[in-house]
């Protein structure tokens, strides 16, 4: 597979579908409309999985890691050994990740994209390790065009390994110590927004480093300069697990699996999807909106509903985890809810 | 059991305990605060219980549901023999709130608190009818004091029966044709809002019919007049099922169990219980901010924090089975969620 060969991603559109799925939602016994963002993520489904009675397979979570050389401009207030560190702790069943998806029955995958770091095999892990780390992108592009494009190919083989094995609905976490960075930069890009409009703290940075945050993402835009192609944009001011995320994304899409997109690097990952094949967006269930305030920008551009909005500012996929319940009883509604007919209750939509 | 006697609900407050609940949140593996408004459920529930490691035993659903003569003025578009229909289609496990209790794991019961119907027997059925209905309040008051003083003693033996066999956290959803209209008279008059400015469509009314319906209430709570106590306007402007929510939450309280509190109708009924005894308010999780504009304001009123805004307008307690896994994972963060300290990963509290 290469990077972006065979990237066809088929409309969810069909017209008749959607009508009879619209009919079967109206019909369940309820006001119309009255089950809210239940019955538009139900619509998704079905279209996405083009039948009325969607099911969700074999969840899996995809916990993305990288490192990042831009924490060398003092971008993140925490050491850099945390990324590795925390993946050895997820794989244990640990953090946040680890948790939610035991409690909510994900199947949790660790990814080295590219930490800097060397990991004993584990089960749990996929090694997809590109370099240790991307390049500061203060001084030059975080990745090869080559490097950015093994990422992304990477993650679109991750990815079509689970749908042969049957799974239909994946999740995007990541971790990375400083990799706001990069998910901010390629906000700005992307969206055309200004950087120092869009730079947040991260995962815990003062108010007075964010604003030198800032400043340095937008030097680093101002020397590497606005690309053409996205691929290339997202070699100069992404990162590792960015670009495979960006790659599963697509595939996933591809495949016509749903796609639970987590926060802002997650977003980020999407951002670069969606600008590569803007027909991803249709498979994409926006989880929440985290307390990253870059990140309701990032969804906003994209013209995303997000799920939920608890203020997680954690990444990992934990906003996608905690949104699968919603999702699931979504499906639950087009499959066990009953009808007017069933039920025996006045019809009040006739 | 008098209505509201014996009625001390504790405080939650122990600084220690709230000291430790924080160190421990603040020792597992993620950023401090980062896990949002799961880290704030997870002390509240701590508090509630007080102890380091809550659980949420024997989840019970309560759909109570009443009648109204207010209909009689024409504030909803729909037959009210759908009050009595959609109680036997959740007896069924049919409508929104059954196939969602079935979902998440909710024990769910139906009380007829005063549904103009005459049900059979069923073991899911609790009859605590107090009349078959409330009067039309635009003419005189929903209820006598009487009627609604057992109606609020009514929903503590109900909540006092649960609590014995075990049960410690329970939602409160309702069914009632015509019980947006009660529930916004109560908001008027228990947080001091111009009746007007808080009218909405209920189930659908269409917007011309939202204006009468406001007329009709402003009348209302003009004609009658606003009481000194809040038994008083409870039993002028509410509902049997509001009442029986009302009672229902205060024991509830009373006997330190989770309160989730669902839509506009179910709020009302933490408005009247609030006005009560005001410290129910921290037994009580607000699962969402519905659709209906006035529910907002009410969650404003009292200074909650919705968990869900996923523009539900359905009631029977549909948000709060939605909200209900988001409560069990802040749980299962205090409990399952590794520390620091048991994961090897570098303490960035420290």
């Amino acid at each position: 597979m290469k990077a972006l060969e065979n990237l066809k991603i088929a409309t969810v559109e069909n017209e008749e579908l959607q009508n009879l799925l619209q009919y079967n939602i109206d019909q369940k016994t309820k006001p119309v409309g009255s089950l809210g963002q239940l019955e538009e993520l139900a619509m998704q489904i079905g279209l996405i999985q083009q039948t009325t009675q969607p099911s969700l397979n074999k969840p899996v979570m995809l916990t993305i890691a990288s490192d990042h050389e831009i924490t060398n401009e003092k971008v993140s207030p925490v050491p850099t050994e945390i990324t590795w560190q925390q993946c050895l702790n997820f794989l244990n069943g640990g953090g946040g990740i680890g948790f939610l998806c035991q409690h909510f029955g994900f199947d949790l995958y660790v990814v080295d994209a590219g930490v800097n770091y060397d990991f004993e095999p584990h089960p749990k892990l996929i090694n997809k390790k590109v370099r240790k780390g991307s390049r500061n992108f203060l001084n030059e592009p975080a990745m090869t065009l080559e490097e950015c494009n093994q990422a992304l190919q990477n993650g679109r083989e991750i990815v079509a390994g689970f749908a042969d094995n049957g799974t239909n609905v994946i999740g995007f976490g990541e971790m990375g110590i400083g990799n706001s960075s990069p998910a901010t930069a390629l906000l700005s890009v992307y969206a055309g927004i200004p950087v120092e409009t869009c730079t947040g703290p991260g995962c815990g940075l003062l108010p007075e480093s964010v604003q030198r945050k800032a400043q340095v993402l937008k030097q680093a835009i101002e020397k590497l300069g606005i690309a053409q192609t996205p691929e290339e944009n997202l070699a100069r001011f992404g990162g590792l697990e960015i670009a495979t995320i960006a790659g599963g994304m697509l595939e996933a899409a591809r495949q016509r699996m749903l796609i639970l997109v987590d926060g802002f690097i997650s977003t980020s990952g999407f951002l670069a999807a969606y600008a590569i094949n803007p027909a991803v967006k249709d498979y994409a269930i926006f989880s929440h909106c985290s307390h990253e305030p870059g990140h309701l920008k990032m969804i906003d551009f994209v013209g995303g509903n997000p799920v939920l909005d608890l203020k997680l500012r954690l990444g990992e996929g934990t906003g996608s985890a905690l949104a699968f319940p919603i999702v699931q009883a979504s499906v639950a509604m087009l499959n066990k809810m009953n009808s007017f007919t069933e039920a025996k209750v006045y019809n009040i939509t006739e």
